[in-house]
């Protein structure tokens, strides 16, 4: 594996974290480093869950550790990876107090079913690197 | 962790590598297993894409060590992730011939920018399993 496991940011944050572009981490990371992939099928109707999504998303990125965030949601069905620089830095998110209230509302609320997978990331790779 | 890193899939399939759903694998599997995250901006126009990300799924779910397949677009950013008995498994099918052809078209024609984490699973839980 060649160094360019994490791209170099642009501007800062500007492709960062957000919906709808490849992460960029702000900080370069070299593997290993922790993924928490949250998978999830929504409930009908909105019931506040955009603004709590935007505010986890802004929140998570205050956290120690944190180095990116990525999410795509098709219909009700929707995955969201967030990348921290080890595992405790992970389980230091889920414990956050109102990221807790928002897992406990996602429980009981937004999510029909939802799967969390924590991994470890060993290798990272994007097209400038040689192919395969 | 407890057990039920994995659920139990429902009637065979049924649930199974569909985009759309949260995954059930075909085979129960408890960590550690391998994670491929795979993000990716696309280009504009079809251009075959939807046909081979159809085929592509169909194809990974034939190969060995194979355990489920995730998938979400919204507008041109996408994330899949596919998930596989160990390390070996993920690099074979890396291999595999016809889906080798596909990554090769994928960084000339289909993606703007990609990024691939190849993760190593250590948890998994879900809403049946204790809250935090």
């Amino acid at each position: 594996m060649s160094t360019p496991g994490l791209r170099t940011p642009g501007p800062t944050g500007s492709r960062f974290g957000q919906t709808g572009s490849v992460t960029a981490f702000e900080t370069p990371s070299e593997p290993p480093y922790t993924a928490v992939i949250f998978t999830s099928t929504r409930t009908d109707g909105d019931q506040g869950y955009a603004v709590m999504a935007a505010r986890m998303q802004a929140l998570a990125r205050e956290q120690p550790g944190y180095l990116g965030y990525e999410s795509a949601r098709e219909g009700r069905f929707g995955i969201t990876v967030s990348y921290w620089a080890d595992d405790a830095a992970a389980a230091a998110w889920k414990q956050v107090h109102e990221h807790a209230i928002a897992q406990d509302r996602g429980r009981t609320t937004w999510y029909a079913d939802y799967r969390v997978h924590v991994a470890t990331v060993t290798r990272a790779y994007g097209p400038s690197d040689a192919p395969r």
